[in-house]
């Protein structure tokens, strides 16, 4: 947890003179916002359009574990993954709020840490953070944010376009983040043992910053548009590839039929696993948190996809009879259902 | 808490399955609402204006205890309260997203009476739930819910406009749902030594309702609305009315008086006080969760205002070196800093 070397307690100061304190430090870049954080509500003024909103709540203890979660990262991890929702419909986040729940066991200092990294990501991707509270929690932390943006009706990329034979892509790699948490885990297993021990992390740096740190792939979106590709559908992966997939399929009532050998999977993801004797095509479609964007595209979009860094193509939709399946290395075919969920 | 005849585990369908049964009874209203639940972030048309977003994030044994508090009033609650933030700006809320973070204590009816209050709030005040999602929690139950509405830029109420000499007027009455809180924390304690005790409740009716099931008031905006009258200024009365005027003088850097004999406390409130031997006017200016609004009006409106129920002038504003101040009904003038905060 964050090491407090001067502990100013949040009682000391008072709710309103602490949201005060950690407001301070917000910068506004969108001329759009009108106001924010010292109002009951906050106002934006938008041009006529769509305007699409996403929220997550994360609960100690089962979002995260601050004995090795640190306070900036959590911060960053929380507005990234909101945002993420956003660009899975193919919207660019232009606004954040936030409330946090907390116990007297937090320090004022330990809510600027919170805040400074949900600024820095807000800051990073451009997102005006219009809302934020306080309040008190007699157990564990409580995060909740959502965010918005808006965007023109033709512009929205629902889960339900995807047709047959339209090609299936993912952004990015799978399984480093929960990777990166079974490393964290079995760090902390050992420091419970033994707190003399110092954890050993090093070598692991991709997955421990895909866990602790992750980026909402605006990079994707933004190469999309400006090659003039829409998905026909689209999903945020949070909760590994074959959760994701099921929604897709489900909303578009198809099949699809995905390929091992073609899933990315990071070297360091696939040895760190390997090292732990776990598959890492199990992670892959079961893990969590990787906060990248699978879609489908018409076939005719290939060329142009191809010349986009950091998207794979997985495979392809199928009728719905033909269900959701893993062809295997081995040229076997496996349902998702029995390998993922 | 709310007693399972059968129960059936959340863990026994699934979180999908259980955020599609919960969804079902779900009835969306307006025509601008283009998707929710099932995307990964809501989509709402809106034309050119301002976007207004507010949200809470309730935390159990911190604004609600569940041996007395029945979830389906707290569904209602945690809708109303929400709302009533975007009413403090004098923007009619038309959408509300709720997460809810739970343990395995909770069964599937249980999560189905939450969210019939919330659907029955919701369906009150005609806002559309576009957003629904259940996730685990190890400590106790959390709430999030965020509310948003569109209006007008010139229809925009903030806290920072009251002016010199002008009226300061209040919704409803004020300390009902603290008194009510108290009741009910009076009879836990009473059923904690005695089980065998039925709590007695009766005769408390009007308290508990506004303790367990608060009204956003809509009625009040619609009303200003129907007789053109502007507020100046605005906030929610949700943490006593010493608070919200602070909040008003603060941000429109003025002062203020207000007449202990002008505040609006119903008479069972007042009586129910003073059997616990607690002064009323401490719990107006202190207490919480009336959800009434406090505005400013210029003194001209004054003769409209007067036809409008459910509305009080409790006093004025000043400059702002004459300070925060109540005369009391010995006439003595009180800093409201000593009495209420």
């Amino acid at each position: 947890m964050f090491e407090d070397k001067e502990r100013k307690e949040i009682e000391s100061i008072g709710k309103y003179p602490l949201i005060q304190k950690l407001s301070e430090k917000i910068e506004l870049s969108h001329a759009e916002t009108l106001c924010g954080i010292n109002e009951d509500a906050s106002a934006v003024t938008v041009a006529e359009g769509v305007i699409f909103n996403a929220s997550r709540l994360f609960m100690e203890y089962v979002h995260f574990d601050l004995t090795y979660f640190p306070l900036r990262h959590l911060g960053y991890k929380c507005a990234a993954a909101a945002m993420s929702d956003l660009l899975a419909m193919n919207v660019i986040p232009t606004h954040l709020r936030i409330n946090i729940a907390v116990s007297n066991r937090f320090s004022v200092e330990a809510m600027e840490e919170l805040m400074t990294g949900v600024r820095m990501c807000c800051h990073r991707y451009k997102v005006d953070i219009v809302g934020l509270d306080v309040g008190s929690s007699r157990t564990g932390m409580a995060i909740s944010v959502d965010t918005f943006g808006t965007a023109k009706d033709e512009e929205m990329v629902k889960r339900g376009g995807a047709g047959e034979k339209e090609l299936i892509c993912v952004s990015g790699d799978l399984g480093a983040a929960y990777a990166g948490l079974l490393i964290l885990e079995r760090e902390k297993q050992v420091f419970e043992v033994n707190p003399e021990m110092q954890p050993d992390l090093s070598g692991y740096d991709y997955l421990l910053e895909r866990q602790l740190k992750p980026e909402p792939r605006l990079d994707i979106i933004n190469a999309l548009k400006e090659k003039a590709i829409k998905p026909t559908s689209m999903t945020n992966v949070d909760e590994g590839l074959a959760g994701a997939l099921a929604k897709i399929c489900n909303a578009s009532d198809k099949g699809c039929v995905i390929y091992e050998n073609k899933l990315p999977i990071d070297t360091l993801t696939f040895n760190t696993l390997k090292e732990l004797k776990i598959v890492a095509t199990t992670v892959a479609l079961s893990g969590g948190e990787d906060y990248e964007l699978l879609f489908t595209l018409k076939q005719e979009d290939y060329e142009k996809i191809k010349t986009i860094e950091n998207i794979s193509v997985i495979g392809y939709m199928q009728e719905k009879s033909a269900g959701e399946n893993l062809i295997t290395n081995d040229e076997m075919m496996v349902e998702l259902k029995t390998m993922g969920r």
